[in-house]
């Protein structure tokens, strides 16, 4: 039942990168999503003995992105700082490094939109050299300001399907789509094309912007309804998820696990 | 320069009915965005004097909608009270009548939406015997588990143009529309049916979901350009100023609309 589940580091977020392995394995989790400031932490090649070792998958690494900045030269900092996150996604064998596609630095989101599209074509080529595969996440539209300024599933596939590579693919989060009325629609639409598939909940009330995120099954989004439309539309990897959640944090990793595999079952 | 310039009562959310036509009174404001809270304290017939007297424009009655519900009985008691506000509405001669469309009482979202279509259904033949212009409002998506679930432009069109009635429009608010890539596109597709604009800003960080916003030229949203597309939308009507914000509330009336004024200027 838990073949399909992969822990996101930042559920257990107080975890070093050897705590989170350990974890999983205990918990019986086979796959792993990482972030690059745990990466760093731990140093690339020991990383990767770590998840190795412990025959763990890695499903994701989180993140590149954050492409438009005021400056070309600033721009091409940030192109190069992706070209390290695709080498690390090489090194682990992640099934995707995703990106987060970054705000506007100023009040020019069209402007801002076009640089995502530029960041993106120059960072492809180095990512198909090195044989991995980028996912656009949209984020909720709530992080426009902030952390990206692609913010629907629509504009994410309209990106996709201009670059038409094997090399770049969607990114789906609940928790950032289970919103939008043209869901379905553009689910089916990214079919082929999902490299990855992450899953939380929205908490009624929502605590805080970023930290707010809810545990599966405690919150308003249908998770089991929007997965089948994933697994419609061919997607079969792993399914991560990905809480943001400072109460969470403060649990013992272990306890969050354990009622992490237990929710995975019952609703997810 | 103030000519388009109202104030929603939301902003001085401390101010009754009485303290607001005064306030506006004073800081040269024309319109009036009332709420129906501050109407029920102050009482219909007094409201209406008090705005008249005042020679106040009603720019907007805050608000009608909230129109799903788990059971018929209890969709019902949404409508009757829709149709009180209508009557409100009427009273005080307003522009429009805002519907905020309301949550999904499950995790049905695809329903809900479905009960919004039969609540204006139920609705609009009341609005139109009594003169009134409905304006619905799409709602930032974050707001899609406990307000609306009408969240973007293009469902709020999609609905609109399924009923093609004079008394059913849009209500266009910078604060839940500015991150859609799909904005020029869908607001001049509202081109003649846009029955009120609100500003405000998107703080950065935004301090709180609901009382977070930001006075307008302090955040993340180039108002003006989005004022020049529903102006060349054919919207020619008051713009109102509408900022759910806790320290704004905190400060003097006066003080606030002295500052509303001059960003008003300056930045819309």
């Amino acid at each position: 039942m838990l073949s399909r589940l992969s822990l996101n580091q930042i559920t257990t977020q107080r975890w070093s990168l050897r705590e989170a392995v350990e974890g999983c394995a205990r918990a019986g989790i086979p796959s792993i999503g990482v972030w690059r400031d745990k990466l760093a932490e731990a140093g690339l090649d020991q990383a990767v003995r770590l998840v190795r070792d412990a025959g763990l998958h890695v499903s994701s690494v989180c993140r590149g992105g954050m492409f438009p900045a005021a400056s070309a030269a600033e721009r091409q900092v940030r192109i190069d700082d992706n070209r390290r996150a695709v080498d690390e996604a090489a090194a682990l064998g992640a099934d995707v490094l995703l990106l987060v596609c970054g705000p506007a630095p100023d009040k020019d989101i069209g402007a801002a939109r076009q640089m995502v599209r530029e960041g993106i074509a120059a960072l492809l080529p180095y990512a198909k050299e090195r044989g991995v595969k980028l996912g656009v996440e949209p984020l909720h539209p709530m992080f426009a300001a902030e952390r990206s300024v692609i913010v629907t599933l629509a504009e994410a596939n309209a990106l996709i399907e201009a670059f038409d590579s094997p090399f770049l693919g969607l990114l789906a989060d609940v928790y950032h789509i289970w919103w939008d009325p043209d869901l379905d629609a553009q689910i089916a639409r990214a079919a082929g094309r999902i490299f990855g598939f992450h899953v939380s909940d929205w908490l009624v009330p929502t605590p805080d912007l970023l930290l707010g995120r809810g545990m599966i099954g405690d919150g308003a989004i249908d998770i089991r309804r929007i997965r089948a439309m994933v697994d419609a539309a061919g997607y079969a990897g792993p399914i991560e998820v990905e809480i943001f959640n400072r109460a969470l944090w403060d649990t013992p990793g272990d306890d969050v696990l354990a009622r992490l595999c237990e929710r995975f079952v019952m609703c997810v």
